[in-house]
């Protein structure tokens, strides 16, 4: 049984529980992260404490958190479940407060609540066969760069996937292909290698970050630019990038078949390269 | 103290809690309603109870449950709390599951939590001053017909309303105004009544579709028609409806004042319909 974080407590899973008041369940007024941990120690997590600090500011978020005092509970949060390899989640949200759309004052105490998941992330299937996704008319708001718990879109494209015997779904505005329901989109063709740029319309990946700069490091030419539904059906190769998905082939787009039905070569040497990149981080 | 419904049971406000895992906890994976109560019983409750299904069937709730149960404890909420004239908040979420972005199981069991709020609704400063609105861009979503709890957007744009000195925000998109941050919005021109078309963009109101209903019967032209918002700066009078401000003139949008900073003649007479109308519904 697991044992998760609620508010400076350390608890039994089925105990963790929070006010029906809390904003985060009356307006999804939360922001979140999720942490990888390899080795038991917790990847690049300096730069998620930076998203984090950044959605709280973008959402006026009161109350400020040290950075010590999530990487104290995050480090607690794995050595009590004993997670070798899998995630953190930590979620923020505005507090408790009777329900009026109006913002409660500034000084409301915020619900910090996190708590553990066991996953193969380097050594699994999605990695060694790649993916396939569909894509699917992006509804969501206009402020996906805030990594909100608004996640009631990617969830129905996701579930629309699956239905339709795909992995994921990729989020298509205006024929240009956004993100994906968890992680960001990447095509290779010929020697240059495209993810889109990072404004208001997707999350600025902590992953996608990495893998740019690492796809530096070995003379990949990287360019922050959207790619229509064509484009990626006709690319050479495509991979999504994410804190669980690390670098993931995607092996099928729709009805196309890509990279011969079988993660890409350049896809393989990014995933190899993030990797080793990703266990300098360790914390 | 209050006493609030939290899947079949009545307990203390205090003591109202769901698992971090619920899903509108996570994944703003919820929709609601609120019911006026007015002379301590249900406005309109069968035309709620009738959206609410609709809201979760469109997001592919599985488990039905019947609209005698929502009338049962809705009912027993308003005679424990003693409440007169007020509100009945109604959340439904998809359930708890462990956290992932495909739906769970269809089975999963839905987490029903409702709590009460004493509020004048027919005597109150809003009614007789009217309120002042300014316009802000919509940045939500664009299934805005579901009443889901994916609130983050109108709770910002109420808020920064609120720090500009006015009472609310109509939202707009391409110069049209949608609907308020919690209402429907209107404006009168002449001898014509214009609200916007219910389409995905933004709620249909039960109380808009009441009072679209109550002005055909005061002979009044209603036209379902969105307006942009040098429409509604230069209308003759503008309002907004909701289950809880019913209709409630608006005096000023932007800079502009309306029918002379106060609620005008045909507002208040929709007003008094509206209401006279309510209480033949009540339950």
């Amino acid at each position: 049984m697991r044992t998760v974080y609620v508010n400076g407590e350390f608890i039994p899973e089925q105990d963790a529980k929070v006010s029906i008041f809390d904003r985060a369940f009356l307006f999804a007024d939360a922001v979140y992260e999720v942490t990888s941990v390899l080795d038991g120690k917790l990847v690049d997590f300096d730069n998620h404490m930076k998203r984090l600090q950044r959605s709280m500011q973008e959402l006026n978020f009161g109350p400020k958190i040290s950075e010590k005092i999530f990487l104290e509970f995050h480090r607690e949060l794995v050595r009590l479940n004993k997670v070798e390899e899998g995630i953190v989640y930590l979620q923020v949200s505005r507090g408790i407060a009777e329900r009026d759309f109006a913002f409660p004052a500034t000084d409301t105490e915020l619900t910090i609540t996190a708590f553990t998941q066991k996953k193969k992330l380097i050594d699994n299937e999605s990695a060694k066969k790649g993916i396939t996704v569909i894509t699917i008319d992006d509804l969501r708001w206009k402020r996906c760069d805030i990594k909100t718990i608004q996640l009631l879109y990617p969830s129905i494209a996701k579930t629309e996937a699956i239905k339709k015997g795909a992995d994921d779904a990729w989020m298509v505005r205006n024929e240009y292909v956004m993100e994906g329901s968890s992680s960001n989109a990447w095509i290779i063709k010929g020697k240059n290698i495209y993810t889109r740029e990072a404004d208001n319309q997707i999350l600025k990946g902590i992953t996608r970050q990495a893998v740019i700069e690492v796809a530096k490091q070995l003379k990949y030419k990287v360019t922050a630019k959207q790619f229509t539904v064509m484009e990626a059906e006709n690319a050479d190769e495509a991979f999504i990038t994410s804190a669980t998905a690390f670098v993931t082939g995607v092996v099928k787009i729709n009805d196309k078949k890509i990279s011969g039905g079988k993660p890409g070569i350049f896809t393989q040497s990014l995933r190899e390269a993030y990797i080793k990149q990703a266990l300098k981080t360790l914390k």
